[in-house]
């Protein structure tokens, strides 16, 4: 998690939403980690859970990462949350709630809905105070 | 539509689930078009909605689609609904409705989330009846 948190503060001196994700494999090494580019990129899918998985992927050849792990330093959204059970990630770890736009936790808490193939086991809260408060200095920032 | 399920056959021929995308801007010219590209890339968020979103958002240089309008041959799934609320896409027309995976109309009806930010119009049933069948007769094949 703390390479999650690096992450995410190199996004925040992007001017992006300070989120960062990391995916590790089965021996516990990191195989791809990201920041958020939604505004760099110019991609509305370009959360930091979105491209970690798909470099992941990428790297690996495969669509299926059923051996790795991923963090991210806030519970992702109901697109990322959709995506993890897709790539059949088999534990997620996340730090800051997010009651306004999350989807695992909170809203349509995706992994328990019937139609959900795949739910990874979850932990959330891990770094959960210093992921709060990049968002919170964001968003301070930005007002 | 037509060229949606001219993209979607075109993925069967890949091998990948038969569904295929159109963004069109305000004037009715396409954008971008797509089909699933999941095999292919390796990619597991590599479904036709988001593949055309993106390179739609990569065109015109700006991650909000507000004027533009997507076409696709299935209900689009939570990642997909999601990533179109994200774009702030204007108009939202599918063809087959999904029971199994769809979160437009069914599973968790994501635009219909208090925390949904923003939603398109949806028009469904657009075309149903040759997105199905393309669908029937891929899965039909694969048996």
């Amino acid at each position: 998690m703390d390479i999650a948190l690096a992450e995410a503060r190199a996004a925040a001196d992007r001017g992006e939403v300070p989120v960062g994700a990391v995916i590790t494999n089965a021996e516990g090494r990191v195989i791809a980690r990201a920041g958020n580019r939604v505004v760099e990129t110019k991609d509305p899918t370009g959360h930091a859970e979105m491209l970690v998985i798909r470099a992941a992927a990428r790297i690996l050849k495969n669509e299926r990462l059923g051996d790795c792990d991923l963090y991210v330093t806030l519970e992702p959204c109901p697109m990322c949350a959709q995506a993890i059970s897709f790539a059949r990630l088999r534990r997620l770890y996340f730090g800051a709630e997010d009651k306004k736009g999350g989807a695992v936790e909170n809203g349509p808490r995706l992994f328990d809905q019937p139609t959900c193939h795949h739910r990874p086991d979850v932990y959330g809260g891990i770094g959960e105070a210093e992921a709060s408060r990049l968002l919170k200095d964001f968003f301070a920032r930005r007002r």
